[in-house]
């Protein structure tokens, strides 16, 4: 079977790298003339918003995918017309959007936290008396790893975060006083099959996820399935077909989401250890039409994000359990270009690792 | 860093899927045109035998390892004058040469089954006389999967076995009443750091692995400590960096050497899933200089290899537990072209897994 993949990051090269022992192969589909999956899959340079260069890059393949969600929607449908294209282009134009998304979401039922569009100044001030501050000022579109967000504390904040935002079409959200940032991977096949990972807790700071525990401590039976509730109204109401990320805020029993990426996820790289079958296997047999695989964890994980640069690979090897994820990407402030998981089948052996790495990446 | 592999072959394929995640590069030479490690790493066509290929394949390199043993050693001699090579080319000499083997270990006071060299037909009268028979003929280099080696179970069959064999380097082996066959995969890293895999079980037909079971069933501690001091001896004897298998047969609680195979090894693959770190991630941290990764089995784990064929995946992965793997090589008899492995926590599972993969593949 032959995966075209929009974007050729690290996602992409994770998948490829799961998708090789199932006899797969890979064309990845990305601008910049060096990029991660480029090792590990053909690597077609071209604009996604170039039809001569969708046009060469789907020739042959049996199926597409995105590892990057800014694939211009319309280049996704130009290509869904001649190869099926998993999840479908209204997964991703939903994704892109984060006012189409809480609306899809209150749609199907499902809490999400005060929001408001903003397209001007006016609509700011009437968003903030009614939503309340401190806020966040988010663009609709475009953002990631904490790009294109602005805190409202007060009034006295607003020409400032104005002045760097406005002018784009902007959503204003309410602090929501959650205990924790958690995330749901949920997996649909071609046949409606279903499957869920075991809730994630995620740690981020300035914007971008640093720590992400697999399973998540404490949930109970009902949260999971509140969860998996959630995130099934999602992939049906969608006919989704592969990985799907929600991201999830808790408030005691209470779950409200936070915004959903349509594909593999950062929150769920834990699982090419940490669970039977990985994030990135499960995607490809969903999209495959494969059998799904167990989501079931193998023990206790953390995964930490090895952001702007990573320690001496010897000393993370030499920690038991500790498993290294390099990127191939050359270091830049903020830029992840790693990730370590470490897993262990005893609670006591698990403190001990996770000791042991924390205190390398401070030290 | 950048690994070189001599051989494009599914043991190429496998490291560089393990090498990636550590941020490694890999080029394999490799005279077909077509190989499985071409889709994971850069792919340089050309002759073991051409100093010009060699030239072009190790430049920019920072080790060179093998993936196959058939190389011509002064190939590997030429490169070791100019780019680190792991294992040494003196272990590929010896693993070459069924002889030259069989005394190495003799003169590490390890037992081997009986054997003399035959040259003539002279020889061969001779060797049969001190032997007796049932023996195998063996071509001393070049055989594998059971090709170059014919069985003389009376003295009716020598003529028949002399006009397929004659004529190159022989050796005849005495059959050895052993009750099952064990491979032992050992490590060295580069600071003499040495680490274990449990003993594995194989059973072959028609010369051809067909089946490991890692860890082995029944096997006692003084058993496990045996096979490590026999793989310790030739290890450090050889100043050996990677992964060596050794191929034993048990007859009691007597293990004699088989032979050697200085590199990853088929009886291994069932690592990737049921160990903690892989034959493949634990071969190039040698390599490398770094630490080596634990070798402890997670469960139990069984390998079939594929030959000549493979099953509907889909069928495969709707099993718990199986994992599959496929080298992208074409159907072809006799071809080893994938594997399954089954992996389980609990017997019970376990049990019912590989009935099920065993159905499948009878089916």
């Amino acid at each position: 079977m032959r995966i075209g993949i929009l974007g050729g990051g690290q996602l992409g090269r994770m998948l490829a790298l799961a998708g090789h022992p199932l006899g797969m192969w890979f064309r990845v589909l990305e601008p910049a003339a060096e990029c991660p999956a480029a090792a590990v899959a053909e690597h077609d340079r071209g604009e996604f918003e170039s039809y001569q260069a969708l046009f060469a890059f789907c020739q042959g393949l049996d199926a597409v995918t995105y590892e990057f969600e800014n694939v211009p929607i319309e280049s996704a449908r130009w290509l869904a017309e001649r190869v099926p294209v998993f999840p479908t282009p209204r997964a991703l134009e939903i994704g892109q959007d984060r006012i189409a998304e809480k609306v899809f979401f209150q749609e199907l039922g499902v809490a999400v936290p005060p929001f408001a569009a903003v397209s001007s100044r006016a609509d700011l001030d009437a968003a903030i008396d009614r939503i309340g501050l401190p806020a966040v000022l988010k663009t609709t579109r475009f953002g990631y790893d904490g790009k294109g967000q602005a805190v409202i504390q007060s009034r006295a904040d607003i020409e400032t975060v104005w002045a760097t935002l406005g002018g784009r079409p902007l959503v204003l959200e309410g602090f929501v006083p959650f205990e924790r940032e958690l995330s749901i991977l949920a997996v649909r096949g071609r046949t409606g099959e279903l499957a869920f990972y075991p809730l994630v807790e995620n740690i981020h700071r300035s914007g971008i996820l640093r720590v992400s525990t697999g399973p998540a401590n404490g949930v109970s039976w009902e949260l999971q399935a509140k969860a998996e509730g959630i995130a099934r109204k999602a992939l049906e109401a969608l006919e989704y077909v592969g990985v799907l990320a929600v991201e999830l805020f808790q408030a005691g029993d209470d779950l409200l989401v936070n915004e959903m990426a349509p594909r593999v996820h950062n929150s769920g790289h834990w699982t090419i250890e940490g669970a039977e079958t990985s994030q990135f296997e499960n995607h490809l047999r969903a999209i495959a039409g494969l059998p799904l695989g167990s989501t079931a964890a193998v023990g206790q994980s953390v995964m930490i994000n090895l952001i702007g640069g990573w320690p001496d690979p010897a000393a993370v090897l030499a920690i038991p359990g500790a498993h290294l994820h390099l990127y191939g990407k050359r270091p830049r402030p903020n830029r992840k270009v790693g990730h370590i998981t470490v897993r262990a089948d005893s609670e006591r052996e698990f403190v001990d690792r996770v000791r042991r790495v924390r205190k390398l990446l401070e030290g």
